[in-house]
């Protein structure tokens, strides 16, 4: 017997081999997809390939549903294809990106914790074929998943056919390493009872009802690595202030050195600020996190982190050779859950985490743009962040004050695109400095972030605004007909300065 | 001995009874205050009265924690007396809400639901003295609620000190009605065990430690009643619409007719909302909201809400006359709770709420503005809508398309201050009609709302604005500069309609 046939334990599926292409041969124009994947982690990857394929001498388009941006190009290669009608809840590529901002395809921007509310309650369109990567599947009908789990489980309980891709080039060791739980419907739940970031409180596998299961094809391509940057003067500074911040709380006694289960957006900022951590006198620290990049592991071998919890984990090219490579290391301080229980409101707020986010700009009051370039060009997605900066303990953004060599000021007057309202944002840290919002009034805001937060080459233009809108009264002063007159000026001069003798 | 003393069942209380003068004497400059009150119910009274009195002869700034708004002019005095320093989380008072916008107080606009944790964790000043309304305090030492439970458990368990107003006119039958629950630390807590809308959890009082209950003041004034206007002809059809769009949700098979637990705004327009489905097909409908206004007691009276859970009950003049006259009859229909349990994102998300809240304005893409006046005048507060909105299996914003007779449109190109982004509300609906914009892209929704939520005076001027945002392109197509002209109009002419020849 062809010895990866090992990897089907049930026996009543061993006959449900096929090509991927024969496979995808079954999805039709108009049909609805879900495929795993979070984060570049455990995507399904034949059935996107053979769809791409097919696009060469078919036309059609799908509905593609995911758990968070897909890896492997499989985002950016069925955007060129043209074969997406709507995408949900998040991509992170620039074809896609691209697609998306020129209206050829259409993005559903939505909270990775709520997507799965949404398909049990047949919100939006039913899933036709859910494409999941796995390990194996057990003799009791479970499939069990790779790298990630983000929506699986809940599109293979919903989805009307199954397809499951066997990758035997995902390390076997995450065999185990995933708690599957699923809450049920909306007022007929239970609480759910996990209480500890290492709880386990479901299954090792997504059960699967084996009349659904049309195909099984294996594959052996590992998942493409992380792209991030390392961490540079500034990114340093951010962390340096972070530190100084989170030294205060445990000064007042509000957290002690092991602080809280940490959270960390994905991304350059984040990992580099996780990584300032390391020779901090933080110990014992738990992450309870939606995905797991290179600086959580950096801080498993450091001694520091002594659990993690996520629903991904996507690491940069060298990290994953040695993570993987050395899996049984980590294994039992590691579990993988659903993506609506890393994100899920209630049990950010049991546990009271530590959420750091980044921004793509915030403005004078502490509202943050998350999204959206210049208001209406989208970059990725809302993602995880609203689910986090609402209910964590403690609601962290970050960015570099500056972005383009100074052309853009990160912080503005009115943010183009609310993804975060003031009510939802604790702190707010560039590489000039931190400012603590909580309990401070908007009057009370403007002139610390000013001072602590925007660069220097901006403070001056900035104090001209907000003396402008504080003349003319209110709660939250603004002027109007200026207030999105620093990114009219971006589109214009190229840059947000404005000339000296403009200011008022 | 003095019937009133009867009222105090704890022994070693008895001769803590001083005037409201002598309580309010030792309340000092600076000093931070946990008011009992909800949205005008149950509100500490006697005490800010002889607050008030003593700035007649003396300066002083306290800081004012409650609830949310206090009736009996409360709000109104404390800030016409200048004695209010910060003021959080919510307020609803014309002349505070003048001092607020004139920057003459502070006043910190918080998710209802949050407010708690702050204190529990030491974020915000701690409470100094906490006044708090009661019925009685009994012999183990628990403070008896009035009609509303708020923040006063938490304010009594974090104070220094405790006085506590007993209201002889607040109905004795209320005694019972509250479940008292404390979730604990963050991080340490288990999950909060209430799965139905009728389940009590806690304790029917609030325990005191008789340490810190530095004094007892008796008072006989009643709660004032609300002002909520009767349903006129566009609320009717607001709630005409919204009723069409629950037949279609159960015609789905997304709901029965019995629907889901309720949870409703406070204000006129929520009132009349609620009274459209007095005659509707719809049954054995239960409440879990944060106030429960008139229209619930007609619906329990109508036989149609067989349980109702608040933090508090706020009713017109007639209704109270009518519901606490007749008390006996609706006892064992009610729960009241703490605010972080009627508001709770957890137990939201696990009721699965129909959420209906009522917006200021809203824009094209649906992001909902429910505080500010153009974007920078304070009206009330974002209250509990955010919690509601963000964790309900259905949230509903509903507004009348115009104000003003005409001059305002409340559907605009951008609006001025976002409270709810669009990834946090489902359905809009105004008297010309609704959308529900679940699972559709920004460009899918802006059509609908115009055609189906702007009043027609108004969609030339719309649908101008989007060709021209359309032109340049993106996932949320604007044009920054115009983006809030509607606004700047306004204030200029007098109206957001422009000329004819002003439109492209």
């Amino acid at each position: 017997m062809d010895s990866k046939l090992l990897r089907i334990k049930a026996s009543q599926l061993k006959d449900r081999v096929v090509s991927a292409e024969e496979a995808a041969s079954w999805i039709k124009d108009g049909m609805t997809l879900g495929l795993s994947g979070f984060t570049r982690a455990g995507d399904a990857k034949a059935i996107p390939y053979a769809l791409v394929d097919r696009a060469k001498t078919e036309q059609f388009k799908v509905n593609v549903f995911s758990g968070a941006s897909l890896g492997s190009d499989v985002d950016k290669l069925m955007a060129e294809a043209g074969i997406v009608h709507k995408r949900l809840p998040f991509q992170a590529d620039p074809s896609m990106r691209r697609k998306i901002n020129d209206g050829e395809m259409l993005f559903v921007d939505h909270h990775l914790s709520q997507t799965a509310e949404w398909i049990r309650a047949g919100v939006i369109e039913p899933i036709d074929f859910a494409v999941i990567e796995a390990l194996e599947i057990t003799e009791d009908g479970m499939i069990i998943p790779t790298t990630s789990v983000g929506n699986s489980s809940v599109f293979v309980k919903h989805a009307k056919n199954v397809i499951i891709e066997i990758n035997l080039a995902q390390p076997e060791l995450f065999n185990g390493v995933h708690d599957i739980y699923e809450p049920g419907k909306q007022g007929q739940r239970s609480p759910i009872p996990l209480q500890h970031v290492d709880d386990r409180i479901g299954t090792i596998g997504i059960p699967v009802d084996f009349e659904k299961v049309r195909g099984i094809v294996f594959t052996s391509q590992a998942d493409s690595p992380s792209t991030i940057l390392d961490s540079d003067s500034e990114t340093e500074l951010i962390a340096e202030h972070l530190l100084t911040f989170l030294r205060a709380e445990v000064a007042s006694g509000r957290l002690t050195n092991k602080l809280a289960p940490l959270q960390s957006g994905i991304g350059s900022v984040a990992n580099a600020v996780l990584h300032g951590l390391i020779d901090s006198e933080f110990h014992d620290m738990e992450v309870y996190s939606e995905v797991l990049q290179d600086a959580v592991f950096d801080l498993i071998d450091a001694g520091k982190v002594t659990f993690a919890s996520a629903s991904s984990i996507t690491l940069s090219k060298e990290k994953m050779a040695q993570v993987f490579g050395d899996f049984a290391k980590y294994r039992d301080k590691l579990v993988l859950r659903p993506q609506e229980i890393t994100n899920h409101p209630g049990l950010i707020r049991r546990l009271g985490l530590i959420s750091i986010n980044t921004a793509l700009e915030f403005d004078i009051y502490g509202n943050v743009n998350s999204t959206h370039v210049s208001g209406s060009k989208m970059m990725n997605g809302i993602g995880g962040s609203g689910d986090f900066a609402r209910n964590a303990r403690l609601s962290i953004f970050v960015t570099k004050s500056t972005a383009k060599n100074g052309a853009i000021s990160s912080i503005v007057p009115f943010v183009t695109h609310i993804d975060h309202t003031e009510h939802d944002v604790d702190v707010v840290v560039t590489e000039q400095g931190y400012v603590d919002l909580r309990g401070l009034a908007p009057r009370e805001r403007v002139p610390l972030i000013i001072e602590n937060c925007v660069h220097p080459m901006y403070r001056e233009q900035m104090r001209a605004y907000y003396d402008e809108a504080l003349s003319r009264g209110g709660q939250t002063p603004h002027v109007l007909e200026k207030a999105f007159s620093w990114h009219t000026n971006l589109t214009k001069n190229g840059t947000m300065l404005q000339k000296k003798e403009q200011l008022v």
